[in-house]
């Protein structure tokens, strides 16, 4: 389309490879920012390659964070022998929102998935078994997404960590607080069933 | 939240501010730019700077270009005696992609709106009544949008225009090419007997 300009058209095919962002939006953004004052768009611009040169990764729990340890990991008052193994930074943060676990994380940044060629060697699994030996860890909790690929990581993990003897759990799945019985899908109903608990 | 890095903060604060973007999705946005290659982030900085420092408003239309003139007003082969007003250059894409209009545009930037506090003089209207002044203009068809803004920049045009003797068309309104009278709201079913044709 040479409708607009070739900047215009170079800053929405970019934008629309972006996560989430069709072409669509990808053109109302390219429209907005465009329309924007010249030192907004330069700060955007600016934070964006700031946060991209500053942010590595936690040497210890693997999540994003622009120190060499991260503040959860170098917290004397967190359980450093409990782990909860998650697949991305945000699932560590919807936990830490919770403000209920006082244990540290390990960040996956991703799960295995042979449908996407993801495998074991693609997710930080290595180090959470390197960080396993030699640490006092009492307990892994399991915290992957309750999706296909996020039980295959599961089942993997508990596998490779069974034979050291610590203890691994996973979170329970089931009806979600608030969730009406009539809305929710059947394998759901049955998780929910078979994690039952005595009352 | 001092979960992940204050780079990683600011950063989803500022995509968070972009029309469209949620907090969950300036998150998601945030973490895929940090896990992207360097030059990629960088490459997309420099396309929004880039965008924004060369692409300027069309002297004869306004519409969003990197010329002084916009390829369709400096296309002789164009109807330059039929003017269609739309509200902004995605509008005049819109338009474009039918390929079945071979006038002239003239972009508003916007639309008459008391309730956000947009009045004629804060769109491209002054520029459309000085283009129409001295110029051989037939025609002046209104594509603002359908909307409440829309129809009231559309009356305010016309009025502005009638004065000067020159026609003033609106697009029609109605029910939509496939669209099912079912589903369709009854302020737009009124507008479509309104605007009845004979066959």
């Amino acid at each position: 389309m040479d409708l607009y300009s070739g900047y215009i058209n170079r800053l929405i095919e970019e934008l629309s490879a972006l996560p989430g962002i069709g072409n669509k939006s990808a053109q109302r953004l390219a429209f907005y920012l465009v329309n924007q004052p010249e030192e907004s768009v330069k700060r955007l611009a600016n934070t964006m390659v700031e946060a991209k040169e500053k942010v590595r990764y936690c040497s210890c729990c693997c999540t994003l964070t622009d120190q060499e340890i991260c503040p959860i990991c170098s917290n004397p008052k967190r359980d450093h022998t409990t782990i909860m193994v998650v697949e991305n930074s945000r699932d560590l943060a919807a936990y830490e929102r919770t403000s209920k676990f006082n244990g540290v994380y390990h960040v996956l940044h991703g799960a295995i998935s042979p449908m996407l060629g993801i495998g074991p060697s693609d997710i930080r699994l290595k180090e959470l078994m390197q960080r396993l030996q030699g640490a006092d860890v009492r307990e892994v909790i399991i915290a992957t997404n309750s999706s296909l690929e996020g039980e295959t990581t599961a089942m993997y993990i508990s596998k490779l960590i069974k034979p050291t003897g610590i203890k691994v759990t996973r979170i329970a799945s089931g009806v979600p607080v608030g969730g009406d019985l009539e809305y929710i899908d059947e394998v759901t109903l049955l998780r929910a069933l078979d994690g039952r608990v005595e009352l």
